[in-house]
């Protein structure tokens, strides 16, 4: 695993059938042990955006190319990336539509109808759907050519207001990434080499991966007044004037999915933190000559105890594999609490308890199910600690980039630097494949260090890495 | 309204803030109340598909053309609709690919992967997604170019079984419709002629609107061996011969959005059944001078009854419009039950209710606050018991073509007539405007009745009307 972590996560993808390739090029399919992850991601979610004040909405797939011409950055960022629609309906189009690579351009349209006066902002849309970005070196979730997310759209009367819903946005992924996804997370805004295209400004989370690289996780920007122009989005202020507002858009996506396998997985194959299993406890039953009947009874009284505490429990009732293929089969699926059920444990009053982060079995009575909510939240816990260490020991203060470069390229890990601005100087770090991953939120820090490559006063403090 | 149905759906759907048009031609934005309408059925029947034992997952939008060339049948039905990627990340591509009509073709090439023995049957799957298929004419819900839907795919051992798994998903969506959407429906096999392109047989579920005409809610399919056999599904039988499983596929849209308005819409607008309405209760406070802030803690109390009896609610604090401005707000947006309260009601206990369906006002004092439930049922039932008999009093028995004909292009309606069987006797239906919607569960009927058009013994008693 630690030396072909590739080939490692490939293999547990497709073993533990989260995924499985497709005959379109850069797609994957969702299977529905993955599917089932991302629509736990999406109801935890789908909670806490209504919680920002933003409605669900349905806007179209296809966008009319002309669309992305109306500015100059957006159409430059993204037009190696878009798939386009010259056919429809068995005749040529007038004009090619784009499959949408986001939805900024189609949402401001619509918000330049909806939005008249200052009294209906904030104006906040989110939406969940597909979309596409063609994709050459695609790799399942992290890098696909179709994925799923969830795309927020706001506007607002000032830039100080747009700012704080972008950082509130942020806030909110951080939260889930790691009270649920139990991923520690560290946070920053893009180098404006790195951010999205038709930003004035983006916020980033990033994660740290067990093979030392950066994960991007979510994005959050607050767009430029001259992206929102080019749509025409005005409103009447108090004063009866005409104002332009400012934009956010933020978004996570499918993505999330891979992070859970790099961060928590092992040799074994995946670890599900219990608050994003589909499946949070399995029960085995431990079959001998002529007891079946018995021991399956057993276990669904159990499932329905486990089921009535809110657990989703699965009875692995196939005769046809032994104990031990079954346990392979849930440990590969990263099920965080196995459950063994045979005669004996029968007879003693109880059942025996496997976490999936140890080996030792435990033993507990019936009346005990209630501690199993005990032993899911230490795992839940335990798993964030882990990656927690991992990262804080891969964490490295360095200073200047001839120095910092080479250990990067041998050995990944995250890496604090000084940075004195400059893209000249930033851009240094492609010959160590490294990018600066975010600029940390640290002023005072910036003061005691010198710019990594040319050793100027630096003015920020960064994070540079490898990245997916 | 009933003058000009069309345009009272336009500005019904248009006036709630359904929809609004797009830039892309067929398109529609789903704005968030016609969202909600639609998270509410996803919500219902996800529950409802999972029952069936299918579970959700999620294939590529996009399919390579050649899939789509594999059956005879598939590609006629389909490529006059089809939308087509030529272009992506910059280059021509060797393949154009498809955006899904439907899924069936790429589904079935995973199901050649994952289906191997008889024991892997059934196998069913369910995705929920958006769809392409490109519209001359559009009209929103009804027929657009991009839709959203849900489609499940199984395959099974026997065509006994497929059909029994085609027959349990209408069953399914009937109870859906009829006691969610409160919409009475008529359901029957789809003619060799009407049926979907790689069908065997094609089960029909049609509604009946307040214009007259019929329209498909949703359609199930057992389809044909040679439509599954073009994708090489093959499975390993008990005695180890290589079978063709029998595939169903089944799917329902945001079309049900579209028959919930022109089922129970009336001239001021909407009508939500409770069950299906995002907001069931909306509470208009009636301020007078000065007593504001006495009014709106009042509302908020009541409000926070009302959802802790599990109702969706809604207090309209706007002080900028009258109470009656506020009344036609809601009830264009057909919400079932509105609660009025004013200084009187306060002194007096209670409050005053009024049902979206009639006009008297009804004084409940607090504590009876579950009387609700009772009324906002008794709604959910009046809706299906108004629109059923409709249907049953425009619901004729008929016999030639030449008598009835005319009777529907002037008037609409459904016809309960007799048919041979023949396509060219079905085809003459077309000089009336009208189409067999489905053929009735009726032989001994058929037995009574003479074919509408060649005059010959009727093999089929079968429905026929005018249709969306």
């Amino acid at each position: 695993m630690k030396k072909e972590f590739a080939q490692w996560y490939q293999d547990v993808i497709f073993d533990a059938e989260l995924v499985d390739s497709s005959p379109v090029r850069g797609c994957f399919i969702i299977r529905p042990y993955g599917y089932a992850i991302w629509q736990k991601i999406q109801k935890i979610l789908d909670q806490e955006i209504s919680k920002l004040g933003a409605q669900n909405a349905y806007f179209p797939l296809l966008i009319p190319q002309s669309f992305f011409k109306k500015e100059a950055e957006h159409i430059e960022g993204f037009s190696p990336e878009l798939a386009v629609v010259t056919h429809a309906g068995g005749k040529k189009l007038e004009e090619p539509l784009i499959i949408r690579p986001t939805s900024e351009t189609i949402i401001f349209d619509a918000f330049s109808r909806w939005i008249k006066s200052w009294r209906d902002l904030p104006y906040k849309i989110n939406q969940w759907a597909n979309v596409v970005r063609w994709e050459m070196r695609s790799r399942a979730f992290l890098r696909t050519t179709e994925f799923l997310w969830q795309e927020g759209h706001t506007a607002h009367k000032t830039k100080d207001e747009a700012k704080k819903m972008a950082q509130a946005a942020i806030k909110m992924y951080k939260n889930f990434l790691e009270e649920v996804a139990a991923i520690p997370t560290i946070s920053g805004l893009k180098t404006e080499n790195e951010k999205f295209a038709g930003a004035e400004a983006t916020y980033t989370i990033e994660g740290y991966m067990q093979d030392g690289k950066a994960l991007q996780l979510c994005t959050s920007h607050v767009l430029s007044k001259g992206f929102v122009s080019s749509f025409d989005i005005k409103f009447q202020d108090e004063n009866g004037e005409m104002v332009t507002p400012t934009c956010t858009s933020w978004g996570i996506t499918t993505r999330v999915i891979g992070a859970l396998i790099m961060v928590h997985g092992d040799e074994k194959g995946l670890i599900l933190p219990p608050k994003l299993a589909p499946i949070q406890l399995v029960i085995v039953p431990i079959f001998k000559k002529g007891n079946k009947d018995k021991i399956l009874s057993a276990a669904e009284t159990l499932k329905n105890k486990f089921e009535k505490l809110g657990y989703s429990v699965v009875v692995d009732k196939d005769e046809q594999k032994t104990p031990g293929t079954k346990f392979y089969h849930w440990e590969v699926r990263g099920v965080p609490l196995r459950v063994e059920l045979g005669e004996r444990d029968i007879e003693k009053g109880g059942f025996v308890v496997v976490s999936r982060l140890e080996k030792e079995k435990r033993f507990l009575e019936i009346g005990m199910e209630e501690e199993v909510a005990k032993i899911l939240s230490d795992i839940q816990a335990k798993l964030f600690k882990q990656a927690y260490n991992r990262l804080a020991s891969d964490w490295h203060s360095s200073d200047f980039i001839e120095r910092f470069g080479p250990l990067i390229v041998k050995n990944n890990g995250f890496y604090e630097v000084g940075w004195c601005g400059n893209e000249k100087c930033e851009l240094e770090l492609k010959k160590y494949h490294a990018t600066i991953r975010c600029i940390l939120d640290n002023k005072d820090g910036a003061n005691n260090k010198l710019c990594m490559t040319c050793k100027k006063q630096a003015k920020y403090v960064v994070l540079v890495a490898k990245a997916y």
